[in-house]
């Protein structure tokens, strides 16, 4: 290794974690604002822009021209300029897999509550009130789940599903395994009780449940949304559950974000909104974020491939 | 077999659910009131006197002098002549386990819902409001479990909480495999994020959990109580609520049930109370227990060993 050191333009927001462990070789500029960022971008070959205004992390990223390597805790990196990164020949890695854990726990936690009923139940204690029977009466075992993305969230649902003797079917680009191809689920729709979105957000999948697809599902059928909230009509799916054509939908991520307080899903007695805190409901995100960044410098300086990489190309 | 059927004095409440299925050898004396049940009970060797009365209940059992076999869908049937029915050499079927997958389901809700704070998500709902961050921050997984009672429930609850990648460590009468035995859980009581009371009502469960055990608890010691009310000394834990020496107790039972409204546990907002709903939330608690009667019958006439058998000592 020669002398000079490689210079990493890093978020003030991480460096509590970071600092006290950064290799030798990594020259820190830390910035704690906008102007500061986008100084320090242009000299940079390793950079972490994250901050809390996303315009701020395009023109940071746009100012970087001397960048190798973008790093940041957030999944859905959609907002960024990607084709511009792509062109500049940057590895992305980003924060996919960081909440997968809480989201999966809280998917869960979202069939659960809604099986037993769990919502009516938090009324009644506020009423102080003594339910004499259960205001849901459904149990996961023995149902089917349609389960469309098996990234790192998905597998992690499909495992404790499973767990509760459900019958998880996952949907894959290979349909490979136990699986069905993106072009054979939507023929198979009715024979499934649930049906959890947990696939990434791509040109492809904005719309994938539209009316065609809701028309086409059971009675009973209960959608858990912990995607984007732009992968469901959401039309279509308010006039769904208006009509009791569908048993409910449990929404984690809506469209758009926030819901305004007039918004009809607010009323509807099928539907939940949790207000997109399946990942935040959780307090290690920043601390395994910077554990991978770490693991990741190792990498790039003995040139092994960091990872998790995005697909540029594909946005995810 | 002989061309004398066998009596069976047999609640009308199952009557759909058994008639059809019934095998020849038998003799159904179906009933609808307590007098009718105490009448047939006389006669019969074979008795399934669930009613909605236990008082009922009892007499019936008292006057059915020639039984043989009494079958329950009841778990606890510890309200019962169960000293009169060993003196009789009765055997007794309950229905323990008949809802276990249920109250399996319900317990790892309450402890997701405990951990992400969904009941002040549902309060949010109902106010339209788009919280920012999660009420409850709290992951299940890598969290240590003490889970009192291995029975049907306990084992249930076990194999989907390690699918959470918790690590439940249950107590255990013989101490088998990997597990403490009753006279070491105390001593580790400190080890623990989350205690789970699945354990029967007997004598020596009443008040296992008092002001001393509750006392070497951690901070962030969650009890989870789906066993009895009586099993935890209430007023004890009132007091260590009030002053958040642990951070919560999730009580499907309580002592009394119902709860009356001016009981101290429903003011305090570390504690929920769900109503002994647990076992209530679904729909197949009768044909699970009408498809075990069956199958005994069939023991019966063979002279297998029925399942599950009470001790009628040990009370469960």
């Amino acid at each position: 290794m020669s002398d000079t050191k490689t210079v990493a333009a890093l978020s003030g927001m991480i460096r509590p974690l970071i600092e006290p462990r950064l290799p030798e070789w990594v020259e820190p500029r830390w910035f704690m604002t906008a102007e500061e960022a986008q100084q320090v971008a242009s000299e940079a070959e390793i950079g972490w822009f994250d901050m809390n205004d996303k315009q701020a992390m395009i023109d940071t990223a746009k100012a970087a021209t001397n960048l190798k390597w973008m790093n940041s805790i957030y999944a859905g990196l959609d907002f960024m300029p990607l084709d511009l990164l792509a062109e500049r020949g940057v590895t992305v890695t980003n924060g996919v897999g960081i909440n997968a854990l809480t989201i999966a726990e809280y998917t869960v936690m979202l069939m659960l509550a809604h099986a037993k009923g769990y919502r009516e139940v938090v009324r009644a204690m506020d009423r102080k009130e003594w339910l004499t029977d259960s205001p849901g009466k459904r149990e996961l075992a023995g149902e089917r789940v349609l389960l469309l993305g098996l990234g790192a969230i998905g597998s992690l649902v499909k495992t404790r599903l499973e767990a509760f003797d459900m019958s998880v079917m996952p949907v894959r680009r290979s349909g490979e395994g136990d699986s069905l191809k993106p072009t054979e689920w939507r023929g198979r729709l009715g024979d499934f009780d649930w049906i959890v979105l947990a696939v990434p957000s791509t040109p492809e999948t904005v719309g994938m449940i539209g009316a065609a697809e809701l028309a086409a599902m059971r009675p009973n059928a209960v959608i858990v949304n912990i995607a984007r909230g732009d992968v469901i009509d959401q039309g279509a799916l308010v006039d769904a559950l208006k009509e009791d054509r569908i048993e409910a939908a449990l929404l984690d991520v809506t469209d758009p974000e926030p819901l305004p307080a007039d918004h009809p899903l607010w009323d509807l007695h099928n539907a939940q909104v949790t207000m997109h805190l399946s990942g935040r409901a959780q307090t290690k995100m920043f601390q395994r974020s910077a554990d991978r960044f770490l693991e990741n410098l190792e990498r790039y300086r003995t040139g092994e491939p960091l990872s998790p990489q995005m697909d540029l190309a594909l946005g995810y």
